[in-house]
C-alpha cells in the first residue's frame, strides 16, 4: 500500500483508539511528511479540527509556496470544510482512503484545478463503516445532519 | 449599527491589539451570540483559526439544529475554507462587514441555498485596509497567496 495512505491510516486507528472518529490525514511535500493529524471532536471537543484540518493545523504556518507543492492524504473524502481549506491554499492533489462511507464535493473541488485520486482501500471503508455503525449520533454530529 | 456586527467588530479589534490580523467573526442562534472568535494564526500560529472558525470552535459541539438556526457574522468576506465551514453545519444566514479587500465564494455559497448579506461597513474595511498596508506578507499567507 503507499506508505503515504497507510501513514493517514495509523492516524484514523490512533483516533479510534482514543475513543474519538476514526479519520486520518497526511500532509506530504517533497516526499516528507510534514503534518499527521485525525479527527479530534471527542478528544477536542472540537467543531473544527476534523482530520484534515488537524493535519494541516499540525503541519503549522506554511508559505504559499510549500503548499502548492503539497499532497493532502486523506482516509475519507473531504467534507465541505475540509475540501474548502484545499482550495484556500491551493494544495494541488488529494488522494482519498475512500467515498463510500461519505463522499464530499470532490466534482467541485476538481473543477476548481485539484486532481483527486480515490483508492477506496476496504481497510478506510471497514473503519468507519463499524464506527458508524456504533455511533450513529457522533458521526451525524460530525457532518451537521 | 447591528449589535452583532458591532460584536464581530470589537473582535477584530481585540485580535489587532493582540498584534494578530483584525478579522472578527460571531455566532447568533435566537437572538443570542453562542460563540466569539478571532484570527488566530498570529497568536496560535493556526493555520485553520481564521475568524469563523474560531468562532466555531468556541461556540463548542453544537447539534445540526442548532446550527440550522444560526447565523454566522463575520467582518470580511469567508474565505473557501470559512465557507465550507458553512455548509458543513448547513448555516442558512450569513452576514458579511466588507468584501472590498477580499472576496470569498459568496456567488457558490448562495448557490447551496445560503443567505448571503454584504454590509460594506467602512469600520471593517479600514481595519483592513490599514492592516494589509503594513502586512502584506502576513495577510498572503493567510489567503494562501
Amino acid at each position: 500500500m503507499d506508505k503515504f495512505l497507510e501513514a493517514a491510516i495509523e492516524e484514523a486507528q490512533k483516533g479510534l483508539d482514543e475513543g474519538g472518529i476514526p479519520i486520518g490525514a497526511v500532509l506530504v511535500i517533497d516526499g516528507k511528511i510534514v503534518g499527521r493529524g485525525h479527527n479530534q471532536r471527542v478528544q477536542k471537543g472540537s467543531a473544527v479540527l476534523h482530520a484534515e484540518m488537524d493535519c494541516l493545523e499540525n503541519a503549522e504556518r506554511l508559505s504559499a509556496g510549500d503548499y502548492q507543492r503539497a499532497t493532502l492524504y486523506s482516509t475519507l473524502s473531504p467534507c465541505d470544510m475540509c475540501s474548502g481549506a484545499i482550495l484556500l491554499y491551493g494544495i494541488p492533489k488529494v488522494v482519498i482512503g475512500e467515498n463510500q462511507t461519505f463522499c464530499g464535493p470532490e466534482a467541485y473541488v476538481r473543477s476548481r484545478g485539484v486532481e483527486v485520486e480515490v483508492i477506496n482501500n476496504p481497510k478506510c471503508r471497514q473503519l468507519m463503516e463499524s464506527f458508524i455503525q456504533n455511533n450513529p449520533e457522533l458521526w451525524n454530529e460530525d457532518i451537521g445532519v
